[in-house]
């Protein structure tokens, strides 16, 4: 048995004493986690090679995986669109929809639900699509979004890669993929590209605008935008105000994703796309997604098992994944590396990091609530009426920043608003859902609902925590 | 004045409308923060062509810097040294020191300082090598370490690349540098090397064993290995038991190294070293380093200036680094990615992940404490008697992982130990702090100091917290 054969199955030589190992050449150590990646860049080569990519009009089909388009509906506006940080408007855009339940007569009972930085418009399942949605517990007839009651409408963001236009759609001037000649969006883009779509629909006013993690910030700025258009609104896990830690934790992700040679300064769109730039960025993500403390009951300190281990031998640790927490961590990256375009994160993790109600900042920025949103607000200043929750209650002497970013989330003063926060998320912190709840209520806002969540799944709580998170918007939406 | 002329002072085509970046071609888009790996590598490149690498019998000169050989002083430990993790020993190895204060004719004045993972011998400035140390404000005349009363040794680590042996060293079989044929090494080895280096000195028994961050588990596992020889010990935010958490982090650094194709398998000595994947790995671990409360107050949501940007233009976001975090992040990446050896970093950080020490662990692993360590400790349990710190107290039903730490933590029942923490260290938390100091006093050491500091700047307190982390050492030592 050659040496390299005894390596190919071992991701570290385990077996070897090291008197043998240094007898190796440089070529015959192997890394099966390193390998893995040039392993994928051959399979996608030899399927690029077979299968040409289609330069059809609906845009191009990258090697990653996305929903089949008779699975949505696509809301197509052909007016230039103007954008929050840009003087040239986009020349137009889609909005890829699903819809679950029967609007009323009145159009009254609309909830739209707001995503997070990867998920399609599938948050549920449907006829068309029976896959489960990525808030299948939570939507449907008698769960906390209850389709009994609600028309409910979930888009994929402007931006995004799954149905929406973003940065692999076609750029109507060139024909080509917009790559990074598509402009910088914000969370107000993409509200507002979710409001034609209601527009379109025949839908004046929202009963609630519903959203987690980045869909926080878009129900918050869908309030701000269009305060006579929504009832009520639902921040689950969001902020008002992007902090430089989930910058920092979201810059990682980006600068190990535009490290990768495959990305090609964002026009990978005819050859391969950045996959191992994309597993490493999921790898950090994933990281901020979940908590410690749930990885201390979940994986411990323990070992993959090395099946094939001698139990009479000592086991060498590895390099390469050794602990199960590092195995699940490939593995999370592996899944999504080839699911989701590259481009489309950069922007709009961007767009996240930009994110700020601050009133100086919007005043920068222009931008302005439509309609009747200026009026004065007589009740504005610090709260006398009833609140649902007792803690946390509003400082008498706020510091600087959060008089401003009250001062800026002045038109959302009248809607009710339900902000839930969980104490172990490290990437949305229970001091930013605070922050939220306590401009809110400075802003003027008698009935904000605050809601704090223990638990060991940290931001990945509003997918997982059924009983709590669904428990508090059910009982809010009601 | 053409395109690209336009685009290379700019990170992101700032000044130019939408529809006249969509003529632009696919190349003339530019990311100074993406060319950045390329002119870094065109420089090196440059350099290895006018300067071959040494092939000294020292070990290679790659890019990276290292102190030259003379500031500090090298024990050679010419016999085989056996390992934790594999049979065969290592032939043998060298450990760089450098020393501070005066040994007192009875040899009883000495501190061993641990460092942390990148850390050289040079805590502190010394005639050879007047630049300040990484710990420059902790040790001196009159200082924390007082060196007109201690006579203070650091090393850098087993493993290292600041003259002590590490994969960048050369083999003696081969006369090659180990790379990866490099055994993977434990916290114990790095230790143990250490206490031959004393043993050389003429030195029986430390005052005092010091250190911080990973130089926390050495400073433990010198005294559990050598429970005579240490008479005290000071654990700065360190831990007795790597956390998922925290393996995690070191996991994604590990990672965004080993995919850089300029890693090679870890065989890069005699060409480019992986610098952009250096750089990227800095960058996590300069998360987990710090706070968000401190880059709240030290960047909060600033911008980067742009000196050459109208006071009348709008500014566009880029992609890449524009909020001052990002700035600062890719600093970090960008000083260390040449300054230490890829390598080491592997090799050092799966070190930490594997530190535990829990009873069936070491059993697992045949450590045994040396000399008389394994006497029995009849006041094994409860403790009963006086402690410095009030809070936390153990248990009375310890979770069983507690326990088992306990029970391997007795061999230091009977050494004075400091437990100091900080409570927005994200990478070694508090509660790792607590379960060390609760461990302790649970294996029936009843002289355990626990201190646990506010503040903002998270796992790098102790670089900076000259009063509190210095007046608590210097308290405890004196």
């Amino acid at each position: 048995m050659s040496l390299s054969v005894a390596f190919k199955h071992f991701v570290r030589p385990r077996r070897l004493p090291v008197h043998l190992l240094s007898r190796a050449s440089s070529t015959q150590i192997k890394f099966s986690c390193v390998d893995a990646h040039a392993a994928r860049e051959s399979r996608l080569k030899a399927s690029l090679s077979q299968k040409p990519i289609s330069k059809a009009d609906t845009g191009p089909e990258p090697p990653y995986g996305r929903p089949k388009p008779s699975t949505y509906r696509i809301y197509r506006h052909s007016q230039p669109f103007s954008l929050t940080y840009h003087s040239t408007p986009l020349p137009s855009f889609d909005i890829a929809y699903e819809t679950w339940g029967t609007l009323s007569p009145a159009h009254d009972n609309v909830i739209l639900v707001h995503t997070g930085l990867s998920a399609s418009s599938h948050a549920a399942s449907t006829m068309a699509n029976p896959a489960p949605g990525w808030w299948e517990k939570f939507i449907g007839p008698g769960k906390a979004i209850d389709t009994n009651q609600f028309f409910v409408i979930c888009t994929n963001v402007l931006g995004g890669c799954y149905g929406s236009t973003g940065p692999s759609s076609i750029e109507p001037e060139t024909g080509k993929p917009w790559a990074t000649r598509f402009p910088i969006l914000s969370i107000f883009d993409m509200v507002r590209a979710q409001f034609h779509l209601l527009d379109y629909l025949g839908i004046d006013k929202l009963y609630a605008s519903v959203g987690s993690s980045m869909g926080g910030m878009q129900s918050l700025a869908a309030g701000w935008l269009f305060p006579d258009r929504v009832g009520k609104i639902v921040s689950i896990s969001g902020t008002a105000r992007s902090t430089p830690a989930s910058i920092a934790m979201r810059y990682a992700q980006r600068s190990v994703l535009m490290a990768d040679p495959n990305w090609n300064n964002g026009f990978y769109y005819d050859g391969l796309p950045p996959h191992t730039g994309m597993k490493l960025a999921r790898q950090i993500a994933t990281i901020t997604y979940r908590s410690g403390p749930e990885w201390d009951q979940r994986f411990g300190r323990h070992l993959r098992p090395l099946p094939d281990l001698d139990q009479s031998e000592k086991r060498v640790p590895a390099l390469c994944p050794d602990f199960l927490i590092e195995t699940y961590l490939d593995h999370q990256g592996e899944q999504f590396c080839l699911e989701y375009d590259a481009n489309s994160l950069i922007y709009i993790s961007k767009a996240m990091d930009l994110f700020d109600m601050t009133q100086h900042v919007l005043d920068e920025l222009n931008l302005k609530p439509s309609s009747h949103a200026l009026r004065s607000h007589p009740s504005a200043g610090l709260p006398h009426g009833t609140s649902h929750s007792k803690s946390h209650p509003p400082p008498v002497n706020p510091a600087p920043h959060l008089s401003a970013l009250a001062e800026g989330m002045t038109p959302l003063a009248h809607i009710p608003t339900l902000v839930l926060g969980v104490q172990s998320d490290i990437l949305f912190t229970v001091e930013q859902q605070r922050e939220v709840a306590t401009a809110l209520r400075l802003a003027g806002n008698q009935s904000v609902s605050y809601y704090e969540l223990g638990g060991v799944w940290g931001h990945d709580t509003f997918l997982l925590d059924v009983l709590n998170v669904g428990g508090a918007v059910r009982g809010f939406l009601s």
